[in-house]
């Protein structure tokens, strides 16, 4: 028998769009004692959960509970919930997540309609109210923030364009939960999706979503109760577009987590434990301290990053707050950069996708990650590695910017 | 706001099918600090696990890894990417997580056959070679342990009879995996599904399987890259029966899996931590000493419970050794008995399913649930509940029984 190590992962500054730290708190919570899944205290905890995620998404939705898989498995959740064969879906792309949302709604069955913009920029609301009103979709799917290349769409007109027409808005939210504003009720988002191991930071494994009853109504057409727990007398309706997934499918998962308590799935122990506190640390913070918070390291970590000569990538208006995108400068090796923060500091920066291979790197500012100790540690990694490169940043200027970000900072954002 | 208590669950003595209580040292695993998703320490925690699950399985096979959700995300994985719409797919049925299988296979678009057999039996192996034989289907879906009804179906048969035919038999050994043997090769089993939160151990939320060349060359006609991440030049083949799930997609979680590290979701860091520990510890123990272990507990416990006076359900020729199916005393409220058990002592046992619901309580003994001191605790309260609701064992003499089993079992199977 081979004999394995004990587990022991390196302690890491993690500066990427996710994964990132996880407050102790939370991993403290992960590692509490089971609860069995219909016991009184563990369900009460699922309520609680649902209660904080109105709060976090900023609504009054009966339904708002995380599905029991990564980001993606929440974006499948709705959209193979919603869409019947050859329904007809917009999907406004800027970047690679974008492209995911099409992809899925492809696999759904969907005909999917889509339109770009350059990679570095955002739609107006024009430019999607057009294509909305000569494509004709009935569902219009987005994304909120962009991580691969670093840029927030504004969803509050699109989501009132939507409402007058009378279509459903499908959001993905998961790299801006918990660290922008996404405001479901007052844009009007029909449902929204957010991740955990981004501005949430709790690990990766689960993906909390919300929805209307505008949804919950198209979800219920499709339902269909599954063999070997249908009541007695119950005949399936021989409706054709019953709803595809059984893991996945959200009329069920909603009797889970209402008093019903169908036995769908057994509820992640762990990760339900993890969400719950990481989401009362969020609320505790208060959202608005919270996201000013992501906005003050922000701006230090920009200050830091132009104070050595480096460029932001994209276009600043539409810059989402905790992601920050670095040209690359001329002739460095950008992989040999991010391999020795890693390897040396124990600090990760990431590089993108697609078109932007080798050409930005990618620094996260999120949730716990996002404090003032780690973009300095981070800035000053990087200023000692560039000459290494090639590439000559004049010494200790841009912790010193940085540092000046965090005094003006004290005074107004926090 | 509203102020949320701390989290602090009461500790439990978890005596159902899963969910079950989980080694401090899996606990400690799940609170580590996190790693990037690519960060090379991660990536070879991930080899690992592969390395580990293949072990538990058994098998060669070079797929062996999680699926990131609960068990049926696994189940599902399996069927959508095998079952083309129209395949005719067999599923023998002999309790509550049979009809699950047909379910999903259905909701896959197979056209789907069943069989049935009483619950509290299971099939013999010329039954279902005869169906084989008359239905013609191309993948048969069998439950290994059905916890509904604490039954286990041999496979061995069954396993060589499909390979003649050149069928496919995905297994659900979700209750069974780290519990009973699984013989994947040798019983020649093309897709094994198993479970994290039952004998293994580990909190639910994830779903380990393994799968064959046979099934690979299957997933890889199906197989289509995802918008966003296509290679240059990449043209979708235009075959209408590409896998219709994304999350789902076992084609893209092997690429993820393998050296390719196709970006494709952000592996459960926590959760991965955990089942890594979970399957070190698993194999440490020594899976034919760790099958003895649930042996011998069993016997006490049954032990036990016919000293009280009890009645076993179910045909004893195939009780599955994890799970212990009692018919509840006529007269006595079956769910009062077990939330006294719960609210008094901190000891969850199990109802049942169906035609079984409110006819017999299930006790499991699973993983780190399975020992002396929670079965003994379990007999005792169940003793001291029962006359409360009007049935009167002999005082002491269930625990005397089991504790003669523990006393012969030291010299034989320990």
């Amino acid at each position: 028998m081979k004999k394995y190590a004990d587990l022991s992962p390196s302690p890491r500054i993690i500066m990427t769009p996710g994964p990132v730290e996880v407050d102790p708190r939370v991993s403290r919570a992960l590692s509490y004692p089971m609860l069995g899944q219909f016991d009184p205290e563990f369900t009460s905890l699922m309520n609680e959960t649902m209660e904080m995620l109105r709060d976090l998404f900023r609504t009054a939705n009966r339904w708002a509970f995380p599905v029991d898989g990564t980001s993606r498995s929440g974006i499948e959740a709705v959209l193979t919930g919603l869409i019947e064969p050859g329904e007809r879906v917009l999907v406004p792309i800027y970047g690679r997540f974008g492209y995911l949302l099409a992809e899925i709604a492809e696999r759904c069955g969907a005909e999917v309609v889509t339109i770009e913009k350059e990679w570095g920029s955002v739609f107006s609301t024009e430019e999607v109210i057009a294509a909305i009103d000569r494509e004709k979709p009935s569902i219009v799917a987005i994304v909120h923030g962009e991580t691969s290349t670093g840029r927030l769409q504004p969803l509050a007109e699109i989501g009132h364009a939507c409402r007058e027409r009378d279509l459903l808005l499908v959001v993905d939210a998961v790299a801006t939960i918990g660290g922008l504003p996404v405001e479901t009720d007052e844009w009007k988002l029909d449902a929204v999706i957010g991740g955990t191991q981004k501005c949430l930071s709790v690990p990766s494994g689960m993906s909390p979503l919300t929805y209307n009853e505008r949804v919950e109504a198209r979800l219920l057409k499709r339902k269909r109760i599954e063999r070997g727990i249908r009541p007695e007398g119950y005949s399936d309706s021989g409706e054709v577009s019953f709803i595809r997934s059984n893991y996945l499918d959200l009329a069920q998962l909603q009797d889970y987590w209402s008093p019903l308590r169908l036995n769908h799935h057994t509820e992640a122990t762990a990760m339900l434990y993890g969400l719950r506190e990481g989401l009362r640390l969020a609320l505790e913070e208060g959202l608005e301290e919270r996201f000013a918070r992501h906005r003050l390291n922000e701006r230090a970590l920009m200050a830091g990053l132009e104070a050595m000569g480096l460029n932001l990538y994209g276009d600043p208006a539409c810059k989402m707050t905790v992601v920050t995108c670095v040209a690359i400068p001329n002739g460095v090796d950008g992989e040999a950069v991010r391999s020795q923060l890693l390897a040396d500091f124990g600090i990760e920066i990431a590089s993108s996708f697609g078109p932007l291979k080798g050409r930005i790197w990618r620094i996260g500012t999120m949730g716990y990650s996002c404090r003032k100790s780690n973009v300095l540690l981070t800035l000053a990694a990087l200023e000692a590695v560039l000459p290494l490169r090639g590439y000559h940043p004049v010494a200790g200027r841009s912790v010193q910017a940085a540092l000046a970000v965090y005094r003006e900072g004290a005074g107004q954002d926090e």
